[in-house]
């Protein structure tokens, strides 16, 4: 049984990865000239960063790395709700300092400029101008789907070792989708990290990007416990 | 065994995911200016789409999310034909809340402008001017082989666990053909949905994405039975 | 036991759908204004034609879908030589039928133009303007390492179940590199069937694309064996 | 039991196939007009390689293809340090015969140009103009990260035979972040063939993609070991 400190340790590095890998692809690599990634590229970074992470670190915390997740799991009977005060805590520090790093490494060259650093929004901050309505309707059901692929590829009925791989490949989708709306969030800490560093109003928009992920996760994860039970 | 309702769900629930997932990327962000995911990321979207969903609801209902699977599942005598109304009833719905919730997030900015909104159609609606015959015979021959995978895959003899890879991964080809032809359907729920909210001519033009995914797998079904059994 | 015609039959659809799939791809959606997927989405299209094929029809032939990966199994002492001429017929056959069919999908529209028809060249029909030394090169060495994995990921050693997977995305990684060399054949069955409705050019060029593929796998097995053995 | 030439042959020829495959899509496949691959491209192509050759030829030496890896793997305690020197060696040598061979096609066509020839590179040769320390951060973090997800990946908690998986797709996502750093090296070996054969200041600036992937691979192993133990 892994402790407390590992499993922190565990929540703590891969949500490092996901901002680290995620934002800092679409900070460094999707606008690239000629040759950028574009948002295909930044939708797969996300999803493989947590495939990665869920492989290598899942065994240890069961691979959260995202309150919404964290809280959707304890709605859907899969996680305890007293350990939930610290992995939000780890999350989010991990995602503070993948962040951080990332802006060192951003602005590690003459004439930088690091734009919107990722960061979530909605009107003039959304990629493509979408308002507050279509960010919220965007992110709750989004992030309710999560939970329900995430519930159901660990179930008992599901096949073994292809947790990662879905959930790692739902959140490539996710981003597919939703890039141009809100730059995706579905996840409060990796829309924390990078708001601390970047623009100033990444921090006035942050409460949509906790309070629309957790309330889908919540939506998520109960529709999915009371249709198909706990296990 | 799971309820027919806990079934309907799960095929109501993937077939949401579907159409959101795989028509919102279209919608949303395929032509997104300079960093657009194109038709690439819309082929991946769809396929992530039913590999994310087959491998979460799977394990419930089977994972059809399409009423040409239905259909050639029964032909290929693994799923039971007095199951196929709730089935492509949950799926159509599915399809339908789906595209509903994508145009209120769609039209969600000023001077929104939906376009095709990701419907199926022929000459002048297909996306590269394709007309009926090559559209017929792209929609027969790439539901046909759908189902062959579909159903090889599944087989008693195929590697356990690699199923719901194969079949998402299968429908992520399909649309790298064929939507330059029809827009890719093979799937008939996944044209009714957007044709409800989209421009005037797809509801006219529907008939065809019912018939020929549905010719497709009738086809493709009794042809693996024929050579390769029922197993 | 499968008997020799459902061996014949499963290689014959396995081709087919690599050629469609992937030469589709290619003449259809590849160069599509703003929105083609361009070389990354046709690698990808082989790539999956084969992952799938692998997994839907591979318990049935084995899943060769390619004259030189039946030598090299011959070769590498996995396959009789007895059954070669049977599997090359149906792979031929099935990569002919498949570009008839791409033919008549891609002239159906006004103003047609189906270009190189995906068909595989060197010198001025090189896509890149690559020479025949830089042709023969290529083909070879990437015909012998698709062989290794092959021989490798199937062999006793290998993880259970993920064959298709690495020898599909192998296939994959081989078109990003050579694409701008040769069109990318490694597959002498693949090269065969657009060539008879392409250009002119492509039949008189066609040796190489059996000559080198068949070199390359002869030498990527013996050395596969002569290295690690025959399991 | 593998021989100790089994093994050196296994990472040669992966090293081999990462270089041919991964720096070989870059020089041929990332620019080309209209239709290149992007950096996107190149990072699936990075990854895929070693997950292709993870899974044929990892049974056989554990499929480092890299001396940061190998160097990681003993400070984690699960490869002796005595065989240390003949992995790097053949790293070295497979990473060199491919960077001959991808030089020889490269040059085959008239009029080549094979600009950067895929060689790491800091400040006026970092693609994206980034300096020395954004150069040693970057490459550092990743490396460090790479060996976390290889320990945590193939531990003896991890799920059975998605350790290719998870690593090959984690170098996708490293390169998908850091190719405009550095053009992404993580690997000394992978650095060192293609600088023999590219423009002079690849060489002189090889100590950075040496000295900065062997330190990342000792802080992540290291922390790794401490963190999580042993298995």
């Amino acid at each position: 049984m892994p402790t407390s400190l590992q499993k922190w340790s565990a929540e703590f590095l891969g949500t490092f990865w996901l901002v680290f890998g995620g934002c800092g692809s679409a900070v460094l690599a999707a606008a690239f000239p000629q040759l950028g990634i574009g948002f295909l590229g930044v939708s797969l970074a996300f999803g493989l960063a947590v495939l990665t992470a869920a492989y290598a670190l899942g065994p240890i915390s069961g691979g959260h790395f995202n309150p919404a997740v964290s809280l959707g799991l304890v709605i859907g009977g899969r996680f305890k709700a007293s350990e939930l005060p610290g992995y939000v805590a780890a999350q989010v520090l991990g995602a503070t300092v993948a962040a951080g790093l990332l802006y060192l490494v951003a602005t590690g060259k003459p004439g930088a400029d690091i734009g919107g650093f990722a960061t979530n929004g909605y009107g003039e901050h959304s990629p493509g101008g979408y308002g507050l309505v279509a960010a919220l309707v965007t992110e709750v059901v989004l992030t309710a789907i999560f939970l329900i692929v995430i519930l159901g590829a660990t179930s008992r009925r599901a096949a073994e070792g292809a947790g990662g791989l879905a959930i790692g490949l739902c959140l490539a989708l996710i981003h597919l989708v939703s890039i141009p709306v809100t730059n995706t969030s579905v996840n409060p800490a990796r829309s924390t990290g990078p708001a601390l560093f970047g623009p100033a109003h990444a921090l006035s928009e942050l409460w949509v990007f906790w309070a629309a992920p957790m309330a889908g996760a919540l939506l998520g994860a109960a529709l999915y416990r009371v249709l198909f039970g706990e296990d």
